[in-house]
């Protein structure tokens, strides 16, 4: 972990996280310079959205009844030009090459003939289903508040029959029944748009499928590409989420760490790791496969910039590594945090600036087709939907599609069917990226928030920390130099002491231990980690006074 | 398969489905005999539904909040002087063996100290989550129709904070957060409750665990109990459960296919297959493991009568075989067949004459503690709720958990609040079981018109067929022996020609061979299997004529 400079940069890049400032046209004041015909500089590109509301609007009604197969490819705009995805059958393992199509899945094909009557699949009758309508009360867009929904919320309901009586596109009787693993068409459609509208994809045929949310699905993508047998092993930063290591090594797959810095993982060291491997010294063969959380990293909060995203897929593509991007926190890009009592910058005005203002996903940057970018409803709507999708390359999406029938089979009829009358039918793409755009900014007051607690009350030359550009955590360093145990104990010691002292005086962090992606190496430095995501700011306050009390305390300043 | 005589068993089969005949209280004939102060022969037992609440009345109001553990000796009656499980480790496989707890879910314990303050866990908090209330409409019990339901159904509400403002016992705010991989305390106490009204497991340490339904219970445990580097291999019924074969066969895994006949699994022969089994022929060690449907098994529809569960689970402890129960079809145990035009037999008129009924489990045989019991509510509720359970000891279920908890993260909290809702809240035990009881007889209505059109519509010295005493399926057998090209094409050729002819003239049906456990022996005879589960009557008639008329065709009698 490079720490140099850390508070200095970290506000800088913290801006430089909100993306380019938009070019201001500047042709107006050269009008007389040349007599030509009155022109736009350059066509107003329409708004992806509009693009996709027209699309829609041609494509007619979805009719999409009970296990209708669908996949991206009806959705989707146009992709004449661009380029294929690359193969990855030699990244597969052996399990993922073997899997074959579901045998009744497969018969379902039959049903398109008319007037079939079907004695094949064991479905049961949606007559039978004991729901006949479910209604929520949601939010208004854009007045997202809990006091604005109880004021003036709206209620919408879901019948049984809506696509068959009421002209719907979804309704109980389909989304409760059996359904594809990859999902029902409606929400596929609708994280097709939304993936569409934000990522953009440089090639043809990515697609998206639903999951039952990222622990989910990176276990299924974990055992697509890992076999122990070739001796398989995955790269990530080297302090990782704990149950994504926990995720990989019963599967007797090793984890190795590579360098981060303030900006994530860092592309020449991870560079020099990879060309220098030594098989038998590490006991596995050169990762082929890299895990990261680009946008506020768990446990670091480490947001990787644009530039450095580019220079980690040119080494990705240098050493043929398949990239699992795992995004829960994307949207959680913050507002810059400026320092303490300075005025607020001003947030994205329109949906497109804020779409504009987030950092390229390097599925944005996948010319090759090597990224499976993990998306989550988890950190942006409810963890409880249980619902997420993946955009990956056709290949790649066939086969966890052909692994999700024979273990999930796709997310939960009920939180589908909730999120698209909310998502699709209720807000819209437009009305979700507003609610989008609301929520970061709560999380900007609450970071901001824990950003002053620490400020206040931690003693700055033992503590140092990142504000953070994205995400729930604050990673806080603690310089052991001048502890009156640093030569006799351990940093794993130190931080067992300091984390008791911390339950103690009544404050639960995280500690830096728990994420190290290779146990059997020394401690790299003092960690703890906080997160913003759900305390109030007088309780962050308190907590962080408790924690600057169990470091002073530790450290003999009592 | 073994099909002697199956017509005439079927029905006396399906009579004994429905369980012994209580007997009848006789003494009063007696009481002359000796003068003795008048007594109950035997003690009224109290209902199971009354014990467990006035059980829930003892322990008072469950506070059970975001993410609280919880498991099911919290909600059990007392088991004192049964016998612990065994202990399977030799079982598990080395995958299962080395999980470890989760780190971030440990740190919870801490929570518990009064006033502490958490920055630890990135729980979102919920009042970022979008929905003010749920309210859905639902039948009143016993009125289960969907006419019923229209007319008089009655409208329940789930609140965000139900449970901190109204005295609920869950609410929006806990069941959309994140959870424990186990599911909320709510759904895992009313599993516990319904399985030891039902089940009665014969062992101390039995627990219950929620599940994303059964497909994705049986991935799970099949890493658990299967190695392949072990040379592993599971035991199942000679036709199976073609999703669950293709859950098997990527895993290394080889299935084996024991014989059956018009109930299943035979205990006699599958004694045999194990006790003289040769390691080196079959290319995988002796089965440790054994895969089974016993009621309205699919493809068969087969059920296992209660003599024939005893004699398999003997063998099984001969083999030291673990049990992986499949229990989907387990409450549509349905009213005995007494073939066309007959009477119907009266249905069982109380919840518990219904439970006394029912075939025991497997898991009601468990003295041992070596069966996993899966239920889903896929076949009696909804599919897509994605979710069911499972039942098994204390260990196992431990196993299970870490396993889930890197995997599924346990079912949506929209399906776990809403069943809640509706099983716990609104209809409680006794209305769920009422449900079951009408849905059962929904089901023999519809068994018996697909019985009214194979009699009517198929040659009957070509196809054969069990009344199915539970489930959604139906076997029909062809007797190929007066086939014309009986000696020169396949049994697979002609299964091919028929299917064909089918979707040709507008049925589908589903062909055996799909469901063959070995796929490399030659077929065991010419099946089709036939479900009643969703056609109308009116459609299942046309059908099977369509059905029949193809059969006719392929035997050259136009």
């Amino acid at each position: 972990m490079i720490s140099a400079a850390r508070l200095r940069c970290a506000a800088h890049r913290a801006g430089a996280a909100a993306g380019p400032l938009r070019p201001v046209a500047r042709r107006y004041h050269d009008i007389a310079a040349a007599v030509q015909p009155a022109r736009h500089e350059k066509e107003p590109r329409p708004s992806a959205i509009d693009e996709i509301m027209a699309r829609r609007a041609r494509a007619g009604r979805l009719v999409a009844g009970i296990a209708a197969p669908s996949d991206s490819d009806m959705f989707k705009g146009d992709t004449s030009g661009m380029p294929q995805a690359k193969r990855w059958d030699d990244h597969l393992s052996a399990e993922s090459r073997s899997r074959q199509p579901c045998t009744l899945k497969q018969a379902a094909k039959h049903l398109k003939k008319p007037g079939l009557i079907s004695l094949g699949g064991g479905l049961p009758s949606s007559q039978h289903f004991p729901f006949a309508s479910l209604s929520m009360t949601v939010p208004r867009a854009p007045n997202f508040s809990e006091a604005d929904t109880l004021a003036s919320g709206q209620t919408v309901t879901i019948g049984k029959y809506d696509a068959r009586d009421a002209g719907g596109v979804y309704d109980l009787s389909i989304a409760l029944n059996y359904g594809q693993a990859t999902g029902g068409a409606q929400m596929l459609r609708f994280v097709t748009e939304h993936t569409e509208i934000v990522c953009r994809p440089p090639y043809a045929d990515w697609r998206c499928c639903p999951t039952i949310a990222s622990t989910g699905a990176l276990e299924q993508a974990l055992r697509m590409f890992c076999d122990k047998d070739r001796g398989d092993s995955v790269l990530t930063e080297e302090f990782s989420f704990s149950t994504a290591l926990e995720t990989i090594s019963p599967l007797g797959i090793k984890a190795f760490g590579s360098p981060i810095d303030d900006e994530g993982l860092i592309p020449e060291a991870m560079d020099h790791l990879l060309s220098n491997w030594d098989e038998k010294a590490r006991g596995a063969r050169k990762p082929h496969l890299l895990y990261t959380v680009p946008s506020g990293q768990n446990p670091t909060g480490a947001t990787q910039g644009a530039a450095r995203r580019k220079a980690l897929y040119k080494v990705a593509q240098k050493h043929d590594l398949y990239i699992i991007e795992d995004e829960p926190y994307y949207f959680l890009q913050m507002q810059p945090y400026k320092g303490p009592n300075q005025p607020a910058v001003p947030p994205p005005a329109t949906v497109d600036d804020f779409v504009s203002s987030l950092i390229p996903s390097l599925l944005s940057l996948d010319v090759d087709g090597r990224v499976m970018r993990m998306d989550s409803f988890s950190k942006v709507l409810v963890p409880g939907s249980r619902m997420g999708w993946i955009t990956a390359s056709a290949q790649i999406v066939e086969r966890y599609q052909r692994h999700a029938e024979v273990a999930s089979q796709g997310p939960s009829g009920f939180s589908q069917v909730i999120l698209h009358k909310l998502l699709d039918e209720t807000w819209g793409h437009e009305g979700y990226l507003r609610w989008l755009m609301n929520l970061r900014l709560e999380y900007t007051k609450q970071r901001d928030a824990l950003l002053a607690a620490c400020e206040e009350h931690l003693p700055s030359d033992l503590v140092s920390w990142n504000p953070p550009a994205a995400g729930m955590f604050m990673w806080l360093e603690i310089d052991t130099s001048a502890h009156p145990r640093a030569e006799t104990s351990s940093l794993l010691e130190i931080e067992e002491d300091i984390f008791n002292a911390c339950v103690e005086s009544g404050v639960l962090v995280a500690r830096g231990s728990w994420f190290r992606t290779e146990k059997d190496r020394p401690l790299a430095g003092l960690f703890f980690r906080a997160t913003f995501a759900s305390a109030t700011p007088e309780n962050m306050n308190v907590a962080i006074k408790r924690f600057g009390q169990a470091v002073r305390e530790s450290f003999g300043r009592t």
